[in-house]
């Protein structure tokens, strides 16, 4: 199935190591021009160019492959052009491991859905869809813009992240059937418009970068098959799905990615976005899925939460005040390694920068943790036994919403 | 003058170690139970028991020796009980070097201020004076407080840090000499109370430590000698100047610490308090001023505003935006050595908390470099050469206010 590679690794390339036999979960290695990322992995999210409180050196130090960008964000400010001219996000930002942006269709999309998104073709909060492409209005000040899948192909060449996505429309997890399949027959078109946008940009550019088109189809199963297998012919170095975990119930979210995996190309990295709870990650990796992301870690450290093995906790509460305990007794993270739930408690409670700064290295560790050891169990044929036992510690104190 | 110290140094020892020939500059080295303080030394602050964004860590790989806390703040919350019960500030804090603690007297004052302080006997902002001690009002919830010399002392032995400050009244630059006299003597009432609470509470503490007293006096002449020789006669490990830099001219405050200096005791530190510019550090330092404090490198820093030799500097100038030289050419510190101009900027237009980290690892490392090449400069008897050198660059661009 995959290339070896016993010399040199050929750039893009995944090669499998190991396949779980008792679920779909794999390990494996894909190659990019910034090293070699280890799957399956959790991305940390730095939507602007920096893992919210987090320098580029502790997150290699917590042992991070790989973090997200984001297209829409960066594209209102400070502007692509800006960071082309900077040497690109890898140069201004000093973050040396490899990077993936997002197409920016997800945020245009959720940025409309936040104003009040209507299922149809009419959508309030500015947003205009065509064939063409979107016009969106910014959340920052209002002014318009449009995207099409050639102008995210375009911005993401500039911002020259590793991994690139197509552009797609994200339709809402409650659309109508006629309504999510139309939404999916423009992704599949515009993803193809990126795939030859993206070859014209490549020819030009210094920097390779790989281009995963994103699988849509809301939870309705024949659209996406419709949609894996429509994908996977473009044969793109990976692929990704999109439009889950958008509000839909868990047991839809697995079911769907059950339905959608058979027909995904199996020597491939497949990214499911937005998602990264310890259950969401455990569940989808013993479905197939290779990389993740979700800014669940850092938003919840800012909000004073954290997780253990029982499930997540809230730093404020009173119980914690005089607690000497770190967070998590066997965690090696910098914050437990040194810190008290008391003291934590404390600089959170007065919104104090190092409190946050704790909780982000936590969790973010917590994380990355979770997903050395799935690769671990899974190597060893263990996964399903771990991921039990995780999941009954986990589920049966503080579940996940 | 100084007591020898061939084997052990003697606990809150100050040694001089060299006089400057041509000023009232001294170096000289004060000993506390959590470590030597090299001075004339800048004390980063730590309001709430953390140098705001910064870990213990950072603070230690810059160089920096004390930091401060504030009592006020500490004693509303958590609570110096809390504290005590955690083991102490700098076992909560995890902050391994000396602590010095502040009285709370300037910021029962300051938030009366803040609120409408008003000269004379009546203040506005439910504070109350009496001989006794101070009434105030929270300025988190509006609760009521009473502050005596003795509660002053008591919190701070809970909090437990290395140097403690006498309780003081703060009058305000532009008091009467009636009202600053008047609050001048009510201080050394109060550093009278403070001095034999603190000899009873350190007879049963295992902790020992120093308590400075704080002349006081406005910028009458007359008081601030009276003050002096007063808060000298207490024969305490320290001596500090209070209500200076707080709105008076700076030739004003100059001017002050000329007067009352020559009447400090010379074997033992003086703290100018609240005072931390860099041109004030050097003025200061001239004037045999041996500890300072102030919340500016801190405060700029999350106001987007950094300092080099020629003055300070806002980063979200637009002229920095494709900037991709670092804050400072020759700077050591980790943003420097890191990180341009633009990346900075785009980080702080985006209140991201990176940037905010930045520029105080940034601003700090420019106040203790500042500092010891003040300390090295004093040794080698070219102190005042040296600061006119600073200031010729520093004042012709951007001068501080």
């Amino acid at each position: 199935m995959q290339k070896s590679c016993n010399i040199l690794p050929e750039m893009f390339e995944f090669k499998i190591n190991k396949k779980d036999p008792h679920s779909r979960a794999r390990t494996g290695v894909f190659v990019t021009p910034h090293g070699k990322i280890q799957t399956p992995i959790f991305m940390p999210v730095g939507t602007l160019g920096t893992v919210k409180s987090m320098t580029p050196d502790e997150l290699i130090d917590l042992g991070s492959q790989i973090i997200l960008a984001n297209t829409y964000h960066l594209y209102l400010r400070p502007g692509h052009k800006l960071i082309k001219k900077m040497g690109g996000l890898h140069k201004w930002t000093c973050f040396k491991d490899p990077i993936l942006t997002d197409s920016g269709g997800f945020q245009v999309f959720s940025l409309a859905q936040e104003k009040g998104y209507v299922d149809g073709k009419k959508r309030k909060g500015g947003i205009k869809i065509t064939e063409d492409g979107v016009e969106f209005q910014s959340h920052l000040d209002g002014s318009k813009h449009f995207f099409t899948p050639e102008k995210a192909m375009q911005i993401q060449s500039d911002l020259g992240a590793d991994i690139i996505m197509a552009f797609d429309e994200c339709a809402p997890g409650d659309s109508t059937k006629s309504y999510a399949k139309e939404a999916m027959k423009r992704t599949h078109a515009w993803a193809k418009r990126c795939k030859k946008e993206h070859e014209k940009l490549q020819k030009k550019a210094k920097h390779r970068q790989a281009l995963f088109p994103i699988v849509q189809g809301v939870t309705y199963k024949d659209l996406r098959i419709e949609s894996a297998k429509f994908m996977a012919e473009l044969d793109l170095p990976g692929i990704a799905i999109g439009g889950l975990s958008v509000g839909e119930k868990k047991e839809k979210m697995y079911e769907t990615i059950e339905t959608v995996e058979p027909h995904l190309p199996e020597n491939k990295p497949r990214y499911l976005m937005g998602v990264g709870t310890p259950e969401d990650l455990l569940e989808c990796v013993e479905r197939g899925m290779d990389m993740f992301d979700c800014v669940l870690a850092t938003r919840l450290a800012r909000h004073g939460t954290y997780w253990d093995k029982n499930g997540r906790h809230c730093i404020k509460k009173e119980k914690f005040k005089a607690d000497s305990s770190p967070l998590c007794k066997n965690c090696d993270c910098y914050a437990c390694s040194k810190f008290s739930k008391s003291y934590i408690r404390h600089l959170i409670a007065e919104n104090e920068i190092l409190g946050i700064r704790l909780l982000t290295i936590h969790n973010i560790n917590f994380l990355l943790n979770l997903m050395q050891k799935i690769r671990e169990e899974i190597e060893k044929g263990s996964f399903k036994s771990f991921k039990r036992n995780f999941l009954k510690n986990y589920k049966h104190r503080q579940g996940e919403k």
